[in-house]
C-alpha cells in the first residue's frame, strides 16, 4: 500500500527553542497535520468530521529518528505514507525535509488506534477503512 | 478584595524561543495555573470538577507587559489577585517575579466569563460566587 | 499609516484544548506569523534575516480579545497593520476571522521593541523603519 | 547502570486537546523534565549550565508508547533512569504513571547526542560522564 500526501510548512518563531532550531516535540505536530491531510485526500472527509461521528483515532506509539535540523523561517516538507490499515489501527510513516535544500531532516512512524467516544477500542468503520486503503 | 496566591515554577526548556528566553505567550499558560490553584485554595474544589459541573470560565479578554525575561531553568514566582467578581465574569491580576532575584518579570490581567456547556454567558452559580468572593 | 497583510492557516489538532475550541494563547502564536509576513511583505527581508543581523523584535506589551472561538479543523484569517513605528517600538493590530463564515473571533493588539544582541533597546535601523512605515 | 529520578508535576489546561486528554507530545516534553532533573541529581550541575559551558545534549532519536490517557488536573509521576552513557550519546527510558492511581500511562526512550556549540557532535566532556554513569 503506498498512499502518501505531501504538504509544506514555514516554521514559526513559537516553534523553536533555545538551542536556535525547532523544538524536538514540534516535528510530531507536523506529522499528525500530514496525517489529517492524508486522511481528508484518500476519503474526502476531514478528520473533524470523523471525530463528530465518533470515530477517534488515538496515538497508540511513535518513533522519530532526529537527522538535521529545522530553524526559524525554513520552508519544511512532510511526506506522509499510510504503510498499514487494519480492523483497529492505521500506520502512518513520515519523511520530513527542508523543502527548499531537500536535506532530510527527520524519519517517523506513528500507529493510531480508533477508539468510540467512551474510549474504547473499536473496529474502524468499514467504509473509511475501504477508502484508506483504496489508495494502495 | 484581594484574594491572593503564589506558586513557584521551573521553567521549561520548551518554554524557551531562539532568543534564548521564555517564548512570550508562556507567561500566559503560568497565569492560567495561577488562576487555577488561587480557585482550587478559596473554594476547595479543583476548576477541573467546576467543568465537570458545567461551569466553564474562558479567557474574554487579557493583557500583559513584559518587563524582564524568564530563561530556562530559572525558578519563577506567579502572583496571583482576584480582583473582581461578577455574576457573570472574574477578573485575575498577576505579577511574575524571578523567584532567585526578586526581578519583576511581567504583569498581566485577564477578565473570564461564564460560559454554560452550550458556550453561552451563564451567571456565575451562586455558592461559587461566594466563595470566590469571601476571601475579600 | 495602513500597512496591512491577511493570510489564511488551518487549525491545527495541537492547538485545540478540552474544552474544544483552540486554547486562548494559540491566537497570539497566529499574531505573530502574522506580524513576520507583514514585515517579510514591507521590508523584502525575512525577520529571520533581520536577527541575524542583530535585530531584535521582542514583544513589551500585548493585549487580545475574545469575541468567537476557533475550532479544530477551521481555515482561520489573520488580518495584520502596521499602526505605529517609532525609533525604538513598532505597533500591530490584529484582527482574526473565520475565513468561511467571516465570523470576528478576536482582536489584538502588540507592542514591540527594538532589542540589540545584548537585549538592550536600540534605535531601529534607519533603512528598517523607511521601509516598514513606506506602506503608510 | 540504574540511576534514576522520580518527580511530580500536575497537568495544565494547555496541555489538553479537544479528545479531552492530554496532548500526546506532551509526554515527551515531561520526559525532558525527567532528565533534566536526574542530570541535576547526579552531576549537581544544572543542564542550562552544561548549555552555557558548550555542551549541547541533542535528542537523536525516541519512541513511546500510550498505554492510557493523562487528563488535567491530574497528578502525573515521572520517573527517569539513564540507561545507557556512551562517549557521544546518553540514553534515557521514562515511565510514565497517574500519582494517585498508579496507572500506567506511557512508556518512552531517548537517545541525545552530545554537541558542540558548531552543532557537531562531541565527546562527552569526561568529567561530565564520569558522574552521569557513577549510579550505575
Amino acid at each position: 500500500m503506498s498512499a502518501t500526501h505531501e504538504f509544506d510548512l514555514r516554521v514559526r518563531y513559537a516553534e523553536t527553542d533555545q538551542m536556535g532550531v525547532v523544538y524536538h516535540t514540534n516535528y510530531l505536530v507536523w506529522c499528525e497535520i500530514g496525517r489529517t491531510e492524508l486522511i481528508r485526500a484518500l476519503t474526502g472527509v476531514s478528520y473533524a468530521k470523523l471525530e463528530e461521528e465518533g470515530v477517534l483515532l488515538a496515538v497508540a506509539e511513535l518513533s522519530i529518528r532526529y537527522h538535521g535540523a529545522a530553524r526559524y523561517d525554513n520552508l519544511i516538507r512532510v511526506h506522509t505514507s499510510l504503510t498499514d490499515a487494519r480492523s483497529r489501527s492505521v500506520t502512518f510513516e513520515y519523511v520530513i525535509t527542508n523543502a527548499d535544500s531537500g536535506e532530510r531532516l527527520a524519519t517517523a512512524r506513528t500507529v493510531l488506534i480508533s477508539l468510540g467516544r467512551d474510549a474504547r477500542p473499536v473496529v474502524l468503520p468499514e467504509h473509511l477503512r475501504t477508502r484508506l486503503t483504496a489508495g494502495g
